[in-house]
């Protein structure tokens, strides 16, 4: 049987790739992603062969997967962060769904072995830099409105607002779109304080990382860029700062006990 | 400058632990963790003091370890999973802000260097194991109601469903707590069909793991004990079967391109 391995290598730092997504890349003869990613990995992809499309192409990237791991090819399908948050995966199971639907004539995809490895999501690089703003529950939202109706993705916000949820913001601006991370904002101040202590997050874990400690008030999207990875803290988030190093964390609800 | 480092270890597979938590580890001479966790991670932890306090002990073994750092020991503060998710990262964080307040005494606790390594969480484990479940906007809930209010864990359940956001529960039952669960699962049928997926993943990636695919309808809090995790589908997840395969995804909206 055939092998696709669906693979999220993290969010940049080397030594935040796990290790079993780095036996299956080295299992790999094939290999597909976006340049971009590549380029973090450096020579751990040294000596496999690169199979690329440009970006926005993402079916056409899962359906190449599927056929090179059909045809017989050990293949890695892989993004930067977790692959199975906001990236690929959802696109092989899509297209495997077709398939068995029998809308699709590539019966040869049933036969791929697949084998999902998670990786570390941008949300958690970001809070694990910043100190534990994940520490109660929380929610992601993209803020793209390419795949998305924008009713639905405002729908969730004022959801999140609603139930006091952290909130991580995915794909929060890009070239194209630079009005929905200050709507969200707008609508998460119906529900939680302007000093909501807020994470701006800028190539995370990567040499040129840049952290921007603000409030849900100053939040900007002209502070933010395809790059970064902007968090919301909950209404009793709390940023913290011992001498020069700043911190945000969200208490669990130990106050009562301390 | 003493050191504390605060690291998740993923969610048990060794070959999920990443790097940086590993030479985190290795550079540590002394480790808290509860006892449980060590197992799993076996010779690793070979050659370090090892302190531990009961489960639910907490604050005792954010404050042990805080206090081990500050005494010049490089210290690690293990969990499973992230630690910065709904782990001990936030309690550290919560101890540093209690002395920044003057309501603590060890104001040698301001000069340990603090470094949180984030980690592989239950819920990617399960939705990797499953397929792409995390395919789209999801959140996060714990149902444990002793440090939070249930009526704010009732209210965020509640806006899980009328934003239709994949849902993970953590903690989803315990020895004294059974009930919760099914009160969750009876909110969210309040938003979703009872044909939507459900994956009930118990002791992900480790050798004794086991996983049940059910649905939003047949979920049983009987099904479930404190080694599992519950991850529910929104309304467009997809279950899918090929020949004895089982796979959940969540789509992200490609099927108008496909």
């Amino acid at each position: 049987m055939s092998k696709l391995f669906v693979i999220g290598m993290g969010p940049g730092d080397l030594d935040l790739v796990t290790p079993k997504a780095l036996s299956a890349l080295k299992a790999s003869s094939d290999m597909v992603a976006y340049g971009y990613y590549l380029d973090l990995l450096g020579e751990i992809c040294d000596g496999k062969q690169h199979h690329d499309l440009p970006l926005g192409e993402e079916i056409g990237r899962a359906r190449l997967a599927l056929n090179l791991a059909a045809s017989g090819k050990t293949t890695a399908l892989i993004s930067s962060g977790d692959i199975g948050i906001y990236a690929m995966a959802t696109l092989v199971f899509e297209l495997l769904d077709q398939q068995l639907q029998g809308n699709e004539s590539h019966p040869e995809w049933l036969n791929v072995d697949i084998e999902v490895v998670p990786g570390i999501s941008a949300m958690q690089a970001g809070a694990s830099r910043v100190g534990a703003m994940l520490g109660h529950d929380f929610c992601t939202i993209s803020l793209s409105d390419l795949l998305t109706p924008w009713e639905t993705i405002d729908k969730r916000i004022h959801a999140a607002g609603e139930g006091d949820f952290v909130v991580s913001f995915y794909n929060p601006v890009s070239r194209k779109r630079d009005w929905q991370l200050n709507h969200a904002r707008d609508v998460l101040l119906q529900y939680r304080p302007a000093s909501t202590p807020v994470m701006i997050g800028r190539q995370l874990t990567r040499p040129e990382e840049d952290i921007t400690f603000t409030t849900l008030g100053e939040l900007d999207a002209r502070q933010v860029d395809m790059f970064t990875m902007v968090s919301v803290g909950n209404s009793e988030s709390r940023h913290i700062v011992n001498s020069s190093k700043h911190w945000i964390y969200t208490p669990r609800g130990y106050s009562k006990k301390l």
